[in-house]
């Protein structure tokens, strides 16, 4: 049960987290009993709901939770730089070099003029070798308390992946001894803050586009980095797209995968001459000579003054792809040669039996065009009498935002299908969610982070947190009680009151009681993984009994989060006690 | 050679790549004589630069580019859904369950109820257990070319990592067989645009910071995924960061590391009695009773407000990094309990005769609080005749960004050293980098990308860029020639021409002359990677002789890319070809 990606370990922290450790260790505070919750303050997009993402690498992380020799050697030692080395070698004229430690001391690779390789030792002093240890002073018991721990000891619990959250509730709570408890907080926050963020953006596109179009994520080269890339098609998907182009992450994880043609394609043809053959054998088995057949509609619809490099190119991918004919049309002009090149060679397909499925725009007045397209199609449809062809696919790319969403909604467009990149996968509205990982509680003392700013403060204690259900399945309220007391029941009333505010408060009659908090971990994994199309339909069935107020894209109204009474007086009590008094003069 | 991220592969890859290389197999045109450029049309952030990094993983990753047999396998036949697999286990009932293939069919491993696990067959038809494949209907002899492909017949001229690039100025310049030469578009567009992102803006940081300042990349939680956090520290470094907290960069690396306490370390100690030892060894091996002594100051000092819990958290920290004491102040109350516990120990350390480091602050009015600080060091060194107190560190972090940085430089502050997380590692400012991929000539003929925009049309043809230099070694401009036209001479006029605006001119006369572009590949490996030491010399060298009015954060002066004559009138007449005349009616 390795994670996704290799550089997840226990060195994938923080170094505050090792040094901590160490400080915990020294003052033999390291086993104490802790709880941190891992939660956030604020919805991002400037919306009122977040989708919860990351939990499978999460626990995967868990299990990879041991330092290795290496990691230690690191830590107390220092290591190689090998990189450096390689520089050294360039520099002194070799064309290439490598550095391996002996017995004998250490050797670098070279290669003499004749191209013939050896090990040689090196010139070069150890010292200037090293990379300097991250904690050279710490002492060695430290180091092998370090050796022995992994997570067996945690217990951790979560919302299930792909739960709609909100503020301050904690999406995942560790308990266990301090020290390996506090080592997690890192990791866990780079594992689940940006799945988070872009399962939400994905889910705020879908809203935006509605839930009829098709959403294809094309974000992998201006995502932030290969885990950037493959992370945003996996959570993508989750949060209700239909498909990536993102080959890696469709082996990955089994998503769907598309793609066509890139410009680059049809600039590389020059004319019609490069098509060396031009017959395409139809789905009925006979073979027809596909390009003359092209040229008659050419004729025929007057259309002679096309670019006939992009024809070539059409006609070349067309018969690659016969039965998934989709053509990119504005590598040269839109609306004069490429929508009338894909006309020709779909008309052509039709002809022969295959079904082309349509064109891409990816530039100009996307709601124009499309609708310049829907409005030819349907003028060939008629004239052709092949009706299907009004509704070929018009797929659209091109920098496009929830706003652009939005606005095409609102101006009338034609497309049928969105490629979606830089906006989705950097979440370029806002490319960060502030999820954090506080302690609350040491050895059943509750523990508060104090600010100057209320809304920063933590909600202190070991909690549970339930879903009040209302009418028509809306949920109503989530619901942070002490952990330990009684559920809400079903039709009973409770009072839930606002954490830091004194008159806010609401009695609830729940028609339904959710906790949302499971174990998934208890020292081993306890929760098996559900499969991408599972977390994808979890998440827009709960988006479909949310009230509409609070998933608009425009003002949304804030889904309330509260805490029962007991907790109320708790963080009341932690907070006058800890807050110093300030003096004004 | 590896890459660093075990996802590089020729699947890290959007599909359209692998269609087209099937459309231009099926053309026979796959081996056709391709040139494409990596380039980029608009600096970032405002600005009127770019550090161009991320080559070494471009490199690592051609070395990588080969199709595995299971690559092949999922292109054509699709996989196993392993994850939708565990799911079902979970659904049944089952604790955890694996999948694995036997001649004898699919097996799963399941746990009985006494906890004992074994394989047994699936009792699920092994179609849903399918990924479905990306390429199903490709004739087999194209994977049968797939599996024998790799990077021998590609040329590749790069300029080096760390260099200071514009817009339109080709930073990679691939030459090969088309089909292979296309299926690098998405690996190097991934590896390169994040990189040069982050490095150009930890060098924006820095120039906005001042050179004298310490600046730490704290960026990892809030990273986008693994890698994001990985290569954000990494590219940070080479742009003129100092260090990072992130371990494992520092391991992967040889980076500088640093790290002390959070707010939990400090809010895990209730009280003084959880100091169970109050002993410290000094440097020169006696024993002192270091609680004692800072209690001795905290009486003295009259700080007997402060919060005792912080108090002991700053003492036991103190125990384990004697000469690295630097202390977080401000869980509780900055001024009236961070700062006083933070002077006790300090004093009691510098006793010892310890040098502690200083505070950091993470909350609250940065200048205000590093002034205040400031203040107080000054104050107790004057009343202690300790002068280093008055120097000890003020290190800052708190959603920090380049205008943060510039605001703080105007309205004066203290700080030492910043801590900046978000801003930085996910470029909140602009999370993406628009470098594209595109063809520029084929079997020799240049070929163009034409656009209604005339900022997107791409610069035809095999081009050399020169860097020519002025006095003071400033860089003028940077000029593309034709490949194989002669280089402009150090001391000879040369006429440097906009590349689409015909009255823009200019006569230039260089002083030196740097050709960019340099082989890095010819169907091995040709350069050796610098260590990041040299490359952020390197960056940090550029930025000192570039003009400073190209490099500042408001308003700044765009430096002239160009294009020689031979090079204009190529453009010109491309473009006339192929763009079609509108006719408005």
């Amino acid at each position: 049960m390795k994670p996704t990606n290799a550089f997840v370990g226990p060195l994938l922290t923080d170094l505050y987290q090792l040094t901590m450790a160490y400080g915990y260790w020294k003052s033999g505070k390291h086993k104490d009993k802790a709880v941190f919750d891992l939660f956030f303050r604020k919805n991002p997009f400037g919306g009122e709901f977040t989708i919860f993402a990351g939990l499978e690498e999460v626990i995967r992380s868990l299990h990879a939770f041991r330092f290795t020799d290496q990691d230690i050697a690191y830590l107390h030692h220092g290591a190689y730089k090998q990189k450096a080395e390689l520089q050294r070698c360039f520099e002194v004229g070799l064309e290439n070099g490598f550095i391996r430690e002996t017995p004998k001391g250490l050797e670098e690779f070279r290669f003499d003029r004749w191209g013939i390789g050896s090990w040689e030792p090196t010139g070069y002093p150890e010292e200037d070798l090293m990379v300097p240890a991250p904690l050279p002073a710490c002492e060695p018991g430290f180091f092998d308390w370090l050796k022995d721990i992994d997570c067996s000891e945690l217990k951790i619990y979560a919302v299930p992946e792909g739960t709609i959250v909100f503020p301050r509730i904690p999406m995942i709570r560790v308990e266990g001894p301090l020290a390996v408890a506090q080592m997690q907080e890192t990791t866990l926050l780079n594992l689940t803050n940006f799945p988070s963020l872009v399962a939400t953006n994905a889910a705020r596109f879908r809203l935006a586009a509605g839930i009829d179009k098709g959403l294809v994520e094309f974000g992998l080269r201006r995502a932030q980095g290969p885990d950037g890339g493959v992370s945003a098609s996996r959570y993508s998907y989750l949060g209700g797209f239909n498909a990536t182009s993102n080959a890696r992450a469709g082996q990955l994880f089994g998503l769907p995968t598309r793609g066509t043609m890139a410009h680059s394609f049809v600039s590389s043809f020059a004319g019609l001459g490069e098509v060396t053959d031009p017959f395409l054998t139809g789905p009925d088995g006979k073979e027809h000579n596909f390009v003359d057949l092209v040229l008659h509609y050419r004729r025929t619809l007057d259309y002679q003054h096309t670019n006939e490099g992009e024809l070539a190119a059409f006609i070349s991918y067309a018969r690659s792809f016969a039965d998934n004919f989709l053509a990119l049309v504005d590598t040269y002009n839109t609306l004069k040669s490429g929508l009338p090149n894909f006309i020709c060679v779909a008309l052509a397909l039709m002809d022969i039996g295959y079904k082309p499925l349509g064109i891409r725009l990816d530039s100009g007045d996307l709601s124009y065009f499309s609708r310049e397209a829907r409005k030819a199609f349907k003028d060939i449809a008629e004239r052709s009498s092949i009706e299907s062809f009004a509704r070929l696919a018009i797929m659209a790319s091109n920098d496009i935002n929830e706003s652009i969403l939005l606005s095409l909604g609102q101006q009338g467009h034609e497309i049928d299908i969105f490629g979606i990149g830089t906006h989705l996968v950097t979440c370029q509205a806002q490319p960060s969610l502030g999820c954090v990982y506080k302690l609350v509680a040491i050895n059943n003392h509750p523990r508060i982070k104090l600010s100057d700013e209320v809304d920063k403060m933590t909600i202190p204690g070991k909690k549970e947190v339930y879903r009040l259900i209302g009418e028509n399945m809306h949920p109503l309220l989530d619901l942070m009680t002490e952990a330990g007391r009684p559920a809400p029941r079903v039709g009973k009333r409770i009072l839930c009151r606002h954490p830091f505010s004194e008159a806010k408060r609401a009695y609830v009659i729940p028609r339904n009681v959710i906790s949302l908090l499971g174990c998934v971990w208890d020292g081993r994994q306890t929760y098996a993984f559900p499969s991408p199309d599972t977390v994808r339909e979890y998440v827009i069935n709960q988006i479909s009994v949310m009230r509409p107020d609070h998933m608009r894209s425009i003002n949304p109204t804030p889904y309330k989060v509260s805490v029962g009474e007991d907790l109320y007086r708790s963080i009341h009590e932690l907070w006058m006690q800890e807050a110093p008094v300030a003096e004004i003069s």
